[in-house]
C-alpha cells in the first residue's frame, strides 16, 4: 500500500485511515492532503480514523499538523469516528488535536463542516485580531 | 485490520478498499455491507477501489455479489475509481462485473446513484401489494 486515497466529495475531501500510519505514509498522506487542497480549491476535509485502534504522538502531531496545514489554504478539517480508545489515549499523551474539529461520524461531520462553510460566509466582516501567540 | 469501515452518507454508504481483499476479510465486507443497508435502508452503495492495483477472480465474485444482494434490497452499487490495469484484468478474468455500475470517480458515482435513485423514485406509482411472505 503506497498511498491513502483522498476522494474528493463536491467541496470536501474524504480520507479514510484504515492502516496503521507509519511514519513515511504519514507524512505522504500529509504532503497528499495539503497538494489536493490547493488543486480542487476544497474547504473541508473529513478524517475518518473508526478503524484506527492504536494511535500514538506522531500520529497525533500529523492530524494536527494536517489541520493546521489545510487551514492556511482555507479549509477546515474535522475527524471522525474516534474509537473511545483512542480519545482516551490522545489525552494521555497530552495531544488534544488542537486545530482540528470532531464529530461523532462522517455524517455529523459533514453537517459541521457544511455549517463552518456557510458560518464563515455569513460573518465576513473579518476582524483581524489573529493571535500571533504560539 | 478486521474490518473494512463503512461509511454512511445520506442515503448513500461509502466502502474505501485499501488494502488486499484476502478471503475473510471479502466474506466480511459482504456481510456487512448487506447487513449495513438493511439497518439504514441505504439507496446506494459507493466502493472505491482507487488504491486497489490487483484483482482476482474471487474479488471480483465478492464484488459482483454485494451488487446483486445490495439490489435485492432495493440498493443500487456504484463500483469507483477503477485502475486501467484492474479492468484490463477484470475482462481478461472473463469479469464484468454484471449486477454493479461504474463510474470513474466518488462525484461521478455520486451522480450516477443520485440519477438511478430519482428515475425509480419518479416511476414509482406505488401499489400496495405488500409482500408478506416472510
Amino acid at each position: 500500500m503506497d498511498r491513502i486515497p483522498i476522494l474528493r466529495m463536491g467541496q470536501f475531501l474524504l480520507v479514510t485511515i484504515q492502516v496503521d500510519l507509519y511514519d513515511r505514509l504519514a507524512l505522504d498522506l500529509e504532503a497528499d492532503i495539503v497538494k489536493m487542497v490547493n488543486k480542487t480549491g476544497a474547504r473541508g476535509i473529513l478524517i475518518d480514523i473508526s478503524a484506527v485502534s492504536i494511535v500514538d504522538s506522531f500520529m497525533g502531531r500529523i492530524i494536527g499538523n494536517i489541520g493546521v496545514m489545510s487551514k492556511l489554504l482555507d479549509a477546515e478539517t474535522v475527524v471522525v469516528g474516534m474509537q473511545p480508545a483512542v480519545a482516551i489515549t490522545l489525552v494521555e499523551l497530552g495531544l488534544p488535536l488542537k486545530g482540528v474539529f470532531t464529530a461523532l461520524n462522517v455524517e455529523k461531520g459533514m453537517d459541521l463542516l457544511k455549517d463552518k462553510i456557510q458560518v464563515e460566509i455569513d460573518t465576513t466582516e473579518p476582524d483581524d485580531d489573529d493571535d500571533l501567540a504560539e
